[in-house]
């Protein structure tokens, strides 16, 4: 790895402005990551290597300073602390995406579920020892049968009385316990299962189980199964174990339960603050988002660099030209600038929106605001999710499509890095769920702003007539204008208004009129539930990503920021004919 | 494995007919690797022993008689060969993508050369040794410097008149032959090469290069280097050995050179059939194009196995329901249809194509006739293999995706694909420049039709007019006229003759009206380019399929096949916004 002076990434104002408000931390990283022999790139080594390189690296990084004072600053909420995880995850993933993928699911998964899910007593029993390594943490969540119905899980925990223990069990192969990463190596994981007193469940609560005693031995009754093989994580940057936990009558104390949501007493009383069994599954699993935006921050960060490498190398490689001149380099090619630089901008106007929703979540935590009652936060948080990761698919894709077969050798990190990270589309939660989380979110809203008014014919009126004007502006508008920000995001607005009121439109008829099931009405919508909630998130980070440039302090950073290409395209605007877009 | 007939591709009159004339070909093909221990899936290996295997099941297969027939028919040009051909690649490819590759580097590439280059002297002293396997070949044209834009290519094979030799020569780092198959192993290699007599070159022309002996060794003069791990090809289907090829002042004797578009006499005089180098070399590849539909019948193949894998999974894993009802199959989600079955129609639809153009390229070759006469099936080819590999990429994703975790693991094969299929895109000819093959031809085709009319303000305002009327009529389309084939052939029809007819004046005006350098204009209009390109491919691949339904002769079958689901989609035509594809 190039040191990190040399990877352009110094110390100018606009470096600064693109790396935040950390970028001092940021520097000291790369320059610590890319010093460090540690994290040089190696291939061909066999499963069992890749795995202990990536141990090695996880431990020299969490035990860093830098990264034992974040996770002193989680265990304290100290102001800024998402943040400044965020960043530390964002780096890491530059050098190796295993070893950030390792370290999230110990800090954000394992130590978020006890941060958020525990009493102060989990946090001060759990955190101190993890952040001093004396012991690897999982979490356990999806199973078999259950990847994202979490609600549905059907692994069991079931307090005995007499002992004061829960029982931890897996009722059935649907119930296993399954990608849990860190499985072949790690000591307690974070087990959510089905609260069972006296016969009846109270939904799905969160254990901490232990796995692995020090020696690496499995406790009595537990099962671990290594899933070997994946696309990704496994090549160059191997090292994330992911398995299946099984568990037969598995027991542990009472205290294990992470009980800040719903608590057992010694004489089996359940008690919780949330009475509504749902209400309160929800709340856990709001308290677990902040991890969906450690998946942002690391697919940006993938992006930024797949982008860099097939940025630097259409500068330099050279191909075609005009007939007996030199061959001109590949950038110059309208498809290969049409290809890339879309991405370029996306991937600023995305680090700077989940920026400003690390901001939000940090401002939440530090006020010791719930997030179930964040629920904007909660969906825009999903929706840069589910926006960032399949962004991500796509932009690297073209990194390797726009470096020919350069692009497909391991040695240029750019089809590593498109394995590695294909898995984000689906993992916290998959995209398509994420989407439904947005929508449900500007639905709601939607029916709070609107509460007295009917929904009925009056409303499918008002849309067309409206969409019918705002079209003809459409009809006339030529490339300038769309060109033009105010022009852009008048659009991407009303995009998102028009799919909004339909839907709304839509699912009352459906639902009302109709009398269909939720879920059924629900269903038949969801291809369009998904195309609002990516118009939402695309206006959010458009608005966003205006705000920041405009405000850049630095004049000359801005108007690079700023600077239009002419561009030879179609002109559409005199067509009115569909854009070829299969 | 599973023996084909578990798979579902048994005997039934639509099994046969999507298979096509050779089913019976390829359901004995896919009973003899279905059943052969070699063929088994193997994980973890070394990248020496993955290849070591591949070797294994290359002469496996290579020596099997089903396939030396193919190869005696290629020597013999028998009618239907390249079908023949095709459809083994197809089945191979979905055993194993990377032995499929490796034959296709010997039977198509090596073989095709000598074959299409050759003179008749040449295919019986090579091609015969092929077939028994007494040596590899390999194939060298790409170089460092050079991958689109062959033309360029900077080796050297100047000619010695009095020892009757070629020198090949590598002059510069740029000239380093790349991404060579075989490399690594490989006895002979077909090497293009500017060749040089007299100190001036006549273009590019082949020549066989010998580059190891028997036991393995290299000759004097030759290295190879190993280019390592890639993105696909290396993991489970590992073993294509990719290495650069660089040449110290070979000799090899006059007769080397595929001679079939230039030979040099014993007296250094050189002759060709074709007098103007540009046309000749142009002769050169349009003899060597059928190895890219080779390409689309390999993507096909791996498209139909990623998609099986997924509409099964998505009819037995369950996930979310109507409240206190059992969870519903996850193909009934709706996103998981609309994910799926566009691209379960389009490989129908490219598999009718792609054999559409086998079959024409079977009848140009039986009569003898040069490919590069055959302009509009150059450019068919060209076109199919952009759009099956492009299309490929996004179904493996929608693929992997849709089955969650469990597509992201290695054992069930879908990452492994895409991994490998990854590589179609940029080889055999970059997608990107493949669209502009076709775009030439369709230019081409243009102005021969329309060689007496001027080309000025008279075309803008028919386009514009023409334009006009036909939007009115899509805007007054609604959801039933979209699910019409007819409507659709049209709007397919009428989308390619507006992009057509538009970058006809376009470029008009840039080049004669504007005096721009043509390289500038075309470059500013490649996007436009790209369009077009693709919405010809997709007006063939729609009229071919619409074809192949209509031919269906069981009536069932044919039921089947025109099925319509009725979509409960978003009723754009009511709103005319643009929709949010982003």
């Amino acid at each position: 790895m190039e040191p990190a002076q040399d990877l352009g990434l110094g110390d100018s104002s606009l470096n600064r402005y693109l790396d935040g408000e950390f970028w001092s931390l940021k520097k000291e990283l790369r320059r610590l990551l890319g010093g460090c022999p540690l994290f040089r790139h190696r291939y061909g080594l066999s499963l069992d290597e890749m795995r202990a390189l990536t141990v090695q690296r996880v431990k020299f990084i969490l035990g860093h300073p830098l990264v034992k004072r974040a996770f002193q600053e989680q265990a304290e909420k100290t102001k800024n602390f998402v943040n400044r995880g965020l960043v530390i995850g964002e780096v890491l993933s530059t050098a190796d995406l295993a070893t950030s993928v390792k370290c999230g699911i110990i800090y954000w998964l394992f130590g978020g579920a006890v941060r958020n899910l525990g009493s102060p007593r989990h946090v001060t029993q759990w955190l101190q020892p993890l952040k001093e390594q004396q012991y690897i943490g999982m979490f356990a969540m999806t199973e078999r049968g259950h990847g994202s119905n979490v609600r549905g899980i059907q692994t069991e925990a079931t307090f005995d009385l007499a002992a004061q223990e829960f029982v931890i069990h897996t009722p059935c192969e649907n119930a296993q316990k399954m990608y849990i990463g860190n499985a072949m190596g790690g000591n307690y994981a974070a087990v959510f299962a089905q609260l069972i007193i006296n016969g009846s469940s109270q939904g799905p609560h969160c254990f901490i189980v232990p796995i692995r005693d020090e020696n690496g031995g499995l406790y009595p009754g537990v099962t671990a199964i290594d899933m070997m093989h994946k696309e990704g994580l496994h090549g160059v940057d191997n090292g994330v174990d992911n398995g299946i936990l099984i568990f037969n009558k598995v027991r542990i104390p009472r205290e294990n339960l992470l009980d800040k949501f719903g608590s057992v007493a010694p004489d089996g009383k359940y008690h919780s603050p949330i009475k509504n069994k749902s209400a309160r599954f929800n709340a856990m699993l709001a308290a677990l988002t902040p991890s969906r935006l450690g998946v942002t921050f690391q697919a940006l960060s993938t992006m930024k660099l797949g982008l860099t490498i097939a940025i630097r190398y259409s500068h330099s490689q050279r191909q075609f030209g005009p007939k007996a001149k030199e061959e001109v380099r590949i950038i110059e090619h309208q498809t290969q600038t049409l290809r890339l630089m879309p991405h370029l901008a996306t991937v600023l106007a995305l680090t700077f929106t989940s920026r400003y929703a690390g901001a939000l979540l940090d401002e939440d935590i530090f006020q010791g605001k719930e997030l179930v009652s964040s629920r904007a936060l909660q969906a825009l948080m999903a929706g840069l999710k589910a926006y960032s990761t399949w962004e991500n698919v796509s932009c690297l894709q073209d990194c390797r499509e726009s470096t020919g077969g350069m692009g497909y050798m391991m040695e240029n990190r750019i089809s590593d890095l498109k394995c590695d990270a294909d898995v984000f589309v689906t993992f916290e939660g998959d995209n398509v769920v994420m989407l439904q989380v947005v929508a449900r979110e500007l639905l709601a809203q939607y029916t709070k702003q609107h509460k007295d008014q009917p929904l009925s014919g009056l409303l499918w009126s008002w849309v067309a007539s409206v969409s019918d004007k705002l079209r003809t502006s459409f009809l006339a508008c030529n490339t300038d204008a769309i060109g033009n920000l105010a022009f852009l995001l008048k659009a991407v607005n009303f995009r998102e208004r028009v799919l909004q009121r339909y839907l709304v439109a839509r699912i009352y008829y459906k639902v009302v009129t109709k009398k269909e099931d939720f879920f059924h009405a629900w269903n038949s919508c969801l291809h369009h539930i998904t195309l609002l909630s990516l118009a939402h998130t695309h206006r959010v980070t458009l608005e966003q990503f205006s705000l920041a440039v405009r405000s850049c302090p630095d004049p000359q950073d801005q108007a690079l920021l700023m600077k239009k290409e002419p561009l030879d395209l179609i002109p559409w605007g005199k067509f009115q004919a569909p854009l070829g877009q299969d």
